[in-house]
């Protein structure tokens, strides 16, 4: 058994193991999330947990709630749970839809489809623009399909910001124009689950009617909360909803929370951590933080282009600033590779997920990250692609940190205003 | 803004703040449940989140799914899910019933009333077999009831083990036999939430379908994860249940738990909360922790009695392991006592709820808790009482160490075996 | 092998050994320090260490030695050394005395004592003002000594404030005003290490030309830090002061910490958290903190004198708010009651030390410290004396309570003044 | 006032202040020491103090005491202080020296000369055989001296193991054969301080009488906690060294350590971390440990030389595992290039001190490191040299890459073997 710096009181625990092996470092977290916790909000949440119905409690959760909304970039209501984004998803939906209702989904990747999946589950109909896994959706062929729509049998429309299966992004706030400009009254639900704190994401401005968030990503939290974020529109399609709902449902939410408190217990210690995620985003700003992002992209492909491999986004204005997607040269396996880093660099990537399993590997650069870690990142790809003997030229690290040095995250963010 | 050990970095976080001001000592969230996590869980759960796709990660989770399973005593799958008690209350229910099915519930107090209004909100019928807040469940009442539903209509009992809001417990097993008496098939499903880890339960011997459990009580975990052990016939019963369910869903956990795996992300850190947990609860013994939990409880009604109070609890053969309820005496408020005991000695007691509301204070004394500890929330209570002027005698502390002192916790498990 | 909450990842470290056990609940530590660390000082200390030449850390060491000085109520420099306080007695004599100076000591218990030893091994001669170890320093009869060396032989008088291993207190002001009386020149050096932070103390107010202290009593931290605290007559003394010293020396400490850096490799992580616990001291205010050990104090002279068992201190005027010295009655070991309340109750007790050893325990009540837990740690006392046999009256607890009960600390305090 | 994941609770502290910024992702700690703490380490030192004189710490110290005792690669006692290095060569000293004693030291570098001044500090006579700063000690330099002293008027060696000034390290088993071949009767010191757990270092093998240790460089500790392992001939020289000594004595420490206590009170969350940091230089393996070190330094030489830099040790047999010093191009200052890699890059490198300072800069490569992170180290080296305009060649990064792709740890300890 090998381990890292991984939960302590592991060592030796069964006494016929092999002897456990201490790995020397920092292991780098490079998939999409959950990514790198700060010790900042590791140590907020390693402390004693309180009662939360008194009145410290109480003060946290309003300070946590308001905050939250500044993320998402709105001044509703932002409904947080104990669970995992895909609770969300599901939020999302029972909280607005009624059985057999009718959504638009686009066919981004993975997660688009997991997420048109879980809608079967709960009873929706849905129906699923087709995509190519190397492009956001498609606001146009959007607005077409509502047009079409003229007995608005489409309920709403779900899209994924931030694909994390592919690393790119689908423009919301031309998607929200494509509904308005067909005249459809389809809720938007968008999933912003690997971009919310890394990408910039505007609730209010884009006309979102309830955004899907997670903790572990760019809210550099562990996993364990997600979030809806709501219009009013949302708010108010609760009353003719009638999916089945009781633990994802917002209205005890929504009345409870003013007060700071939640109908049922909250995950307090979580919710110690997030209150200092918002703390540190707010420290170093928003925009800040896009940017940082943004830089750190722009160097990873920088060094992908240098290695003479594709990255798997195909349209530039739609690459992520949270994690970049790679595709392996012809006949090579792509979770070779992945198990060669992780075995010899103590690196972590991401897998490419069901139709481009074994084809992609996704770099994560996302959440608590700097110019360093992401060359000791670009570092052990590069290495890892020597040492698997996968065709390519060396020299993508040294691309990157040209890009890199050339300008700082405050000249990136000047230049990009 | 008062303030104790709580989270770090919130000192005067608002310039215009008066001073924030520290407050010495422990608090002692004597509430039952969250209970007082200790250092070892929350330094586990202080550590790098790892890949959930990861071999370190799949070493872990293995580990914990069969551990999880001696604490609810069964050797059957048990799924645990990062969500509260209250999400796992309503996957019991979404795995193994259709809309419109009848479930029999016993009114035992509060939480048995949420979750018949949960089972409710899903599209469940319910039925109620009324209770008077102080014993537990009737088995005899439930044979009855199940015996004259011949045409088994009732698909689902439903029983709290341990009502968290009075601190009476129902012999499951008893119920158990009622429904095997009445020959009826009707599934039946357990909240075990605040005494799985304290109070004796066997999922297996007593034939539970489903058991309800939560990690922030005898688990001593901070909340955000919750538990449903299966029977057999409870996973069989996924086949014919109606209710949509995604994220609640069994099927895709049990298909992939073996593995070491879930369907979507864990709470990874409180898995590593949860695996040292476990090992606690071994190191120390199940059996010993009853024993422990037995015996202040014993203590705590010893000191209730010298008060010349009231337990609520109206049966001794129900008293709670895990908490006592308290009964104020005539036309005082029970939460003027607890603001008292809260500010003066800061301590968190629980409330009444709903009907109790004012009416009882409610003294946790499970998870990781020893008798100095206890002595200091007696203490706590004792001088409370006398601060806010509720007619009590003194002595109960002192009656309290008489309990505590006859025997230690090794000599009070050997008596009871 | 048993186990409490201890360090982690210990648990079955050698495959031999018997089971760990894990013991529920916190230990009680009452031994008058090192003290129990609260949360938010351990969670400071659990922080990347920093480059000690670097800014970050240059604007912690400002603040932190600035701070400092509040609590030894001086607005001259305090050295922080990383060593015990041991160091720190050496500390203060290497720098002001030269090989064969006469220093006076006063015999106030096992401390002064121990203080002498170093003082001799140093090279220095020490003459001992004979004392019962049940009162603090005699004002008047060192008064008395100096006035009759007129030849100005005695370099220094050296006093315990806090006698830990008695609990008197030595009235410093007094000695100062005996030496000024007697006109005589001798540096007055004072050892705090059980009072800073616990028992009011006044470096510039009284007089002290260097006062030596400790990190783990009531600053609150774990040990590894001590201190100097100095007047100007101290650093002139530096100047003829013939001792070898060079760890110790005060004069390269003097000169770099106006910039926020030390001679040789600051203890940084211990440093964060003395940091912690300035600030802390702050909130609760020092008035309010040495308030509350002597309300506490007061309790546990109430629960003994109600025990039937008699306070070692034997002046009232001289008890101490850190620690309460019991004697035993005639005829019983203390150790033995101690050993039963360790393995019996989970709660440390000081030890009687070299002429009372076995004849008295200490009960350490200073540092991070509450009502409840003062109560748990008498509930634990008067229980082990009755399972131990100790004949003793019932009704300790009883007495410590209505003590409490009478006034919290804020009106303590404002009695106080 | 920016601040990355430094200690909690400073945000916001002065309400003047600017407004703090978060400083995303890890800050890269690169001087030669302190190095950066694992998490197991730090969560280790992160539990409750305990009682120095109960059994439970008995037990850890034991075990503590003699695992440090196989990283001295000594079975004879080590003593551990609470205390910086700097103390513990005042130990080495007073411990085997008298007054006026003649000892003969090496100038390598920075850490040889404040060895040099503390020993006359103290009142011991010093003899310093001259050195270029770009070589470890000549053992045959020390040798012939020691032929010359007929008379044994020397009575100690002192040599740097790992002069941390320079990156030159001394032959301690040459030095050692000298002075053998010499007849000379001196004993050898030595100060291994940031060489222990980094470079192979054999305390007994060598025949070193005193080594000198400390806790923050490869035991990857913070600092605070300094060592003295001896040899018999060292524990002999007590009896006759005449230097006045009381915390730095041995005697005390001898005697009681066979039991698991201390003197004067230990320093016990550093012990705890100590505990922890031993079991993991033991999981990994000592001499993988050293391969581990070697490589990396072979890496950072390689980079350099691509850079068309200058590495300082100019011995290729003496280039240290732990740190590589790299002189500047003519007419460029180290410390403007170390201070845009720290705010530009995150990254604290090692200045050059007293007649390296400006002249050069050190990059520390040991403790809890891997190749990623060597990677970003490097490229922060790059890209600082690049935005800081100093003349160099591209490549470093590359250069370093293709060292470690060519072999993993383990190959390159099975080739040194």
């Amino acid at each position: 058994m090998r381990q890292g710096n991984g939960p302590a009181d592991k060592a030796s625990r069964s006494p016929g193991d092999a002897i456990v092996t201490y790995k020397a470092g920092r292991h780098f977290l490079q998939i999409p999330g959950p990514t790198n916790v700060p010790d900042r909000v590791l140590r907020a949440m390693d402390m004693p947990t309180m009662d939360h119905r008194g009145p410290e409690f109480q003060e946290m959760a309003k300070r946590v709630l308001t905050g939250i909304r500044t993320i998402f970039q709105t001044k509703n209501p932002v409904v947080i749970y104990p669970g995992s984004g895909t609770g969300a998803w599901e939020a999302a939906l029972v909280n607005t839809l009624s059985p057999g209702d009718l959504v638009l989904m686009y066919e981004t990747g993975h997660f688009a489809s997991l997420w048109k999946k879980l809608a079967e589950r709960l009873g929706l109909r849905t129906e699923f623009i087709a995509g190519d896994w190397r492009h956001g959706a498609d606001a146009a062929a959007i607005g077409e399909r509502l047009k079409a729509d003229s007995g608005h049998e489409i309920k709403a429309v779900c899209v994924v910001h931030n694909e994390t299966s592919t690393g790119c992004v689908t423009p919301v706030g031309d998607v929200r124009k494509a509904i308005d400009a067909a005249g459809h009254p389809a809720l938007l639900l968008v999933d912003t689950i690997s971009s919310l704190g890394s990408v910039d994401y505007r609730h209010d401005e884009w006309g979102v009617d309830v955004t899907v968030g997670g903790s572990q990503k760019g809210l550099m939290l562990p996993p364990g909360l997600s979030f809806n974020a709501l219009s009013d529109k949302a708010i108010a399609a609760q009353a003719s909803a009638k999916l089945p709902r009781s633990y994802w449902a917002w209205d005890e939410m929504l009345a409870m929370n003013p007060n700071g408190f939640f109908p049922s217990t909250p995950a307090t210690n979580l919710l110690y951590g997030l209150d200092a995620a918002i703390e540190m985003l707010h420290e170093e700003g928003l925009g800040n933080v896009f940017a940082r992002h943004q830089r750190h992209a722009a160097a990873t492909r920088a060094a992908v282009e240098a290695w003479g491999l594709e990255v798997l986004c195909a349209d530039p204005a739609q690459h992520s600033g949270a994690l970049t997607a790679v595709l392996m040269p012809d006949g090579k396996g792509a979770d070779a590779l992945r198990k060669v880093i992780l075995e010899r660099f103590d690196m972590s990537l991401g897998a490419g997920l069901s139709k481009l399993a074994d084809k992609i590997f996704r770099i994560g650069h996302l959440g608590d990250y700097n110019d360093l870690t992401l060359i000791g990142t670009l570092g052990g790809v590069e290495m890892g692609l020597q040492v698997a003997g996968v065709a390519h030229k060396a020299g993508g690290v040294q691309a990157a940190m040209a890009v890199l040095a050339q300008s700082g995250a405050a000249e990136a963010r000047q230049a990009a205003e």
